[in-house]
């Protein structure tokens, strides 16, 4: 052993570890175990689990189970890492063997670590605070890391929610500005009848509302936690008082109403609040990305596209054609919805993967929750500030579109019959006479009846145009 | 033309159609168009788009827009077919191009001259009940066809609802049945602590509650309808009073809580709440096929498996192996499962394609989404029959089980410490010599305490074993 | 039992079985276990399974296994349902559990009663053929399952094939037809610079002729069987003779080239060559989809969209609205895709779902392989001669948009640098003044020197415009 | 502006860059812009692009187009960040909008910047080596991007080949060494007929050699790029010379056989070369996850559990449960398995998402592709070498379970027909007496007969046991 290593033991050996390193001997394990993705664990998911452990130390000197000095030394290393110190010291790779026994440890040696530095006796002196025995007391990996997932989780979720909120505005801002906004219905990608763009954008603010609702209850589902569950959800080694104290620590510490599940089997073996967070993400996700294909067809052009809306610059598109300005924000949003709807497979499929009283495969889930809840929450972000914000629409563009479509013709149907409007239709598109002259020409309406039914802008809300005219003949 | 055919005529041409061909030129030109799947519409779909025509038909004659005569007519045949008349009449494919037009276009067809024929005319004498200007009044495929799937797959939802009821009574029951049974719980299929059966039968209810929840939450989104919307959600030949009419007859005829739409234009171009109930469908799935897996490992055997449980024999399990019997009934559910699965994708996928004001690829959402109602209902209800009502618990195999294991020691952290007890177990399965043994040996314990700590039964909820023994020491 | 009933018994029990029924008691145990899609067995599947099952009493009369009248009785049997005959008895669901042991006996029983019949005996009568004894002899579900999947799943594989041959015929008589039609190319939706309509639909055969490959390669997987494997591949009650028969009788009877499994093991437990497969038909949905939105985005319009090409009309479009036309032919290609999509999904879980020696999802693997096989062979072939054959290039809307566009700019790169080619890009769309004028007015370049680069024709092939004019500056 | 930053512009307007700083301003822009996964472009394809760039430098200065001294000092910072060097100055997120028009920008600005400083100049004085003008010289982002993604793609699928193979040896090796340990196959987790576990693993070794088979075969098609595409595929700005000499470059400066794609406009705008690869691994990652899940239940235990195989202990299980030993290496693998299959899923849909001339989602790709290509091989890697080579069977333990099953009663099938074998079944379950011993009681073979007939070792070889006694009867 060199002067700058400890030797540290466990229940397979004896390991070199650096002298000056908080980890120990099992985190050295698993980092020769698991040399997987290189993206160490989520920093959300270090700190939820940091605060646990400091209510699980509360608790247990609470009830007279950790002696006090050694609780308060892991509190407070706790509370350190909770704010962000020491992340260096967690070396475990995202995606680990073993359902997070070794980020749970390498917490556990951490803590007991800087706690024996705190009450001034050397690393890896585990007499006096055992990494196992006093950080881990009362706790196994199977409810410490569910717990910290399901609110680490949880709390990227409100930051989401808010996030998604501002685009919900942006949203109802843009139905309103663009209220008077004319233009083409298209179904099939082929010209429809008159809508105005505002009610365009409308839809898109009530979509993301509803995206909102489902992300909010499906969030909710996080709050039930198996603290207390130990190894197989029967609560071995963990009392009663304990569970209670450990989860009311929880809550008043993050002051998130987390509270204990009610069938703490139920909340150790099965992973359906992830999955339920994941299927809201990714329904989320498909709303997004066809928003973002509209958004990007109606700002095709400049000349050879729709050049329905403009959106602000935000690079140069390319680096061989100059001028060219390229929608990225809407595709990098397309992009993140393709990553949160691939990353719900991987969740779906660990999660299929849950044997008897675990489902081992939680630490890829987690990798792929907590991407996802990131991912979507930066992408929408720079989308509402960079893309939503600062679009325009191009009225006369959308207002010349209308003038030249065929589409009005629907609004014929009750009064000269869709056999009738469909012959206008064919007979407009091969002689280039327009639908207005071909029915003036015919005498099938008076000049004032076809203005009446073919206002554009009375076909964008419900009703018949010309509805007077039908009763008149009746 | 030869006398057993008539001739249409539509936009684009005409066509010769059986004489007695209650379906007309347009369904013709789909079934030529789309020989996909050779799999017609669902027939619950074709019953809701009954009932839609059958609502748009007395709304609209009670608006004195469509004469009484041909409403009435209209009204017996679309009442004929949601009672399950003239299924054989409804040719298209599941899967068509034109977000549903065809088998729109079909209905309207065969209720068209099926209302001839009640008034007395030919087939094809379409002056006096149009397929489109008639049946078709005041409605679009873009609004009757979202109509009709959100209504069918209701109606589905809550059949399948009430058979996850029955499978959670199920489960229920074995968790009273079974929880006196002592067995040893596992992680990571290795051995862990002790667990009553009974327990994890509780778990299997507990999350197929929450799957009730999940669907229920998620069907009742189908209630909100766009019938109204027409061509683009605009309502564009639909009056409010028409609206509100036609939704509140398929209320009334369904006995169901439809309501319109509070944005037509939204709910014409989004399909979340197919994807919400899709996931919701989903996550249901994988829960039940991870419950399926644990029930085909703990009924593996019957001599070199676990056989913790038993399985009503349902068939032989082998053409070649004479005695052997199979968990058919969840293997069968671990099919539906990955279906499920499947189909959410198709589901997904399809739902991100939409542009504009419509999403096109309706057909294959609905084909997919009315399979997934249904053979998740089916599977379940054919498992919680032919499974888990007749399974029995091997209660001798388990608590031999318990008792071989050297999970127990787990109870001995509290009181030796976790590496005093992981050398234990280290040592007896060197020497075969048992824990109890060992700690007698040693005098970690005298027998009086150690038969308080190493109680299964008591394992198996919340509490330190022997926790009074902990309280005298300190 | 009633008269028109017989008694059948197995190793369960008895059950009455219509007498008429070819079909016996398991295949009614079967029916009432999985009541699951209500879709029967595919029909190929069932068709090679009779060779499977003809090849066997081949194979096991001539090595004097089965007496050569209960031989000759199968095989004709099995003949008659190769040809399409009996194909109503096999009434057993497409998805069911036990790895197929349903369909297999089905069919063992629906030959051993046609059998009986052959031969002068009731139905039922299994002492003169028995369903296991002599129609499943030196076979298990495990290896003529699989046998007649990948058999089925191969002659379907040929089918697409051919399908996609000619797809990639039609796509290289349109790169023929359209290459003299200069048009915008597009990167991000946005103009960038010229490219030929021939050039496009020259990359769409190129990727065909790729997934013609794959799938060609993917095919040549399924032609190792593993019949004789029986029970779990380790050939136990089949003789080396009896397998090299059976695969001699297969491939001569088929003519296609089946050969053994070379480790028969590892061909009963793995599903890779499904996986395979099913992975190529996914790649080429994907591409498919990706060409069929091309497709429909071109042929956008009529006004108010690119209209860039024409599709032959279909169908009307619409219920609604008169005149319109839908691409319906590329958007049921685009539903295909999404649904083989989808179905690789399910056969992937439940590939990876398979569990030592065997893969008891078969049933479920089989129903999406094979609708995948058939849907895409359909939709491809409706594809190929509904809208391919028929499509028209508009020339001179394609030849406007290139004149209109400022995409040409790049190709002043070499000679004016980036930044002043996109400063005339910037400033042309501010002031509405052509490239070309801003060029002369700044005497950036001569007339000549600019018609000489700024030809779009010389735009589409490698090389520098006007290269010629930089060896002269240099 | 402080002093420490200087200004550039672009066509967009102007920005503090950081005096220090490679980069540029369309590096910091996208900086801004995509604030997403917080992971950086992978490494690999930074290498594999700079490789791209020097080539491209090479060949133009070769063809006179670009000055010998601007040549010389972009070929030397090229090389040294393919060696490694400045890859902190590649600052812009994995997920990028833009195809990857950032990357390729904060390229072009890096070597610009250090050629600049290589040949004396100032940072940001672009006139003596222009990012876009020298350093992307005949480039587009469209055909270095896929370019150099192509490469980095084919140098980690070799990487990951040669680990593949260390696999497959590994499993060679367990075939040979396991060869004569003869346990109970299982099917549908039944006890079924015996097998050696040597054939288990050999089955293991076969489908992963069909694995290398189908990696191999997808990575050669990444060898066909398009460099010389610039950006539609038609190679406007690059001529033919140049687009020969880049490649060749390419293909001896990494040594490996790249070639020019024989249609560029295919080249760039299809992605099935990344979804193809994609595919086979995902193909792999199934069956690797099918084996792992195999390992782990032979690992099951020790006590409660198959226990036929023991995997080598590699950390402590638990921080509960003390003396507990999971089995990690092949969990990881399960994990690295569903990442897999979920990446495929995200490139899937993002590769259908291509439009026209381009995949706009490219980086996404890419930010997927690469990670599944290195965490499956790391994931074998580790898998290899801390869990199969030290795996050993547990002979007794296997041999037990063989002669404790009913299985056996297969072989008596030729000998006493499979109902009578069932029967034998059926009693020895019910009254605990042994097959053998039924078979003697009821004369229905002699001892000796008997013996030779369930021979457990002659079971698991093509055969009928017993043939002799057979051919004696007929």
């Amino acid at each position: 052993m060199r002067v700058s290593e400890r030797i540290e033991k466990d229940s397979l050996g004896s390991k070199e570890v650096p002298a000056s390193a908080y980890y120990g001997i099992q985190t050295l394990r698993a980092v020769e175990n698991f040399p997987i993705t290189g993206v160490p664990v989520h920093s959300e998911l270090i700190v939820a689990l940091a605060h646990v452990k400091k209510a699980a130390a509360q608790a247990n000197t609470e009830l007279k189970r950790l002696p006090h000095a050694i609780a308060e030394a892991i509190i407070q290393a706790a509370e350190e890492v909770s704010l962000g110190g020491w992340h260096d010291q967690f070396i475990v790779d995202s995606i680990q063997g073993g359902a997070g026994t070794s980020i749970n440890m390498n917490m556990n040696e951490v803590l007991a670590n800087r706690a024996l530095e705190i009450m001034g006796h050397p690393k890896g002196d585990y007499f006096h605070c055992n990494p196992n025995n006093h950080v881990n007391m009362s706790q196994s990996t199977n409810d410490t890391i569910p717990t910290a997932l399901r609110i680490s989780a949880y709390l990227l979720s409100m930051r989401l929610l808010q996030t998604m909120r501002e685009l919900h505005v942006g949203f109802v801002q843009k139905q309103s500005a663009f209220d008077d906004v004319i233009k083409m219905g298209r179904t099939h990608l082929q010209d429809a009848v008159p809508i105005r763009m505002g009610q365009e954008f409308g839809a898109y603010a009530r979509v993301t509302e509803r995206d909102i609702g489902r992300v909010t209850r499906a969030a909710e589902g996080l709050l039930s936690v198996n603290i207390g569950a130990t190894a197989v959800g029967t609560g071995l080694n963990a009392t009663p008082e304990y569970i209670a104290r450990v989860v009311a620590h929880l809550a008043e510490d993050l002051q998130i109403p987390v509270h204990s599940a009610e069938d703490l089997v139920d909340a150790t073996q099965n992973t359906d609040a992830y999955t339920e967070l994941s299927a809201a993400l990714k329904v989320c996700a498909m709303n997004l990305s066809k928003i973002c294909n509209d958004i990007r067809m109606m700002a095709s052009g400049p000349k050879v596209g729709l050049a329905e809306i403009t959106l602000p610059p935000r690079q140069p598109g390319s680096s061989i054609m100059p001028g060219k300005v390229n929608p990225v924000m809407a595709e990098v949003v397309n992009q993140v919805a393709f990553q949160v709807m691939g990353n719900d497979h991987t969740i779906c499929v660990a999660s299929e993967a849950g044997q008897f009283e675990l489902n081992v495969m939680g630490p890829v889930i987690a990798f792929n929750l907590l991407q996802s809840l990131k991912v979507l929450q930066r992408g929408i972000d720079a989308f509402n500030r960079f893309a939503l914000e600062g679009m325009e629409a191009n009225r006369d563009r959308c207002k010349t579109y209308v003038n030249q479509s065929f589409g009005i013709v629907t609004a014929l149907n009750p009064h000269l019959g869709y056999d009738v409007a469909a012959q206008l239709v064919k007979e407009s598109m091969a002689t280039g006479i327009s639908i207005r002259e071909l029915i003036l020409e015919r005498q099938l309406l008076t000049p004032e009846e076809m203005e009446e039914i073919l206002d554009p802008v009375q076909m964008t809300t419900p009703g018949i145009a010309g509805e007077r005219l039908l009763t008149e003949q009746s």
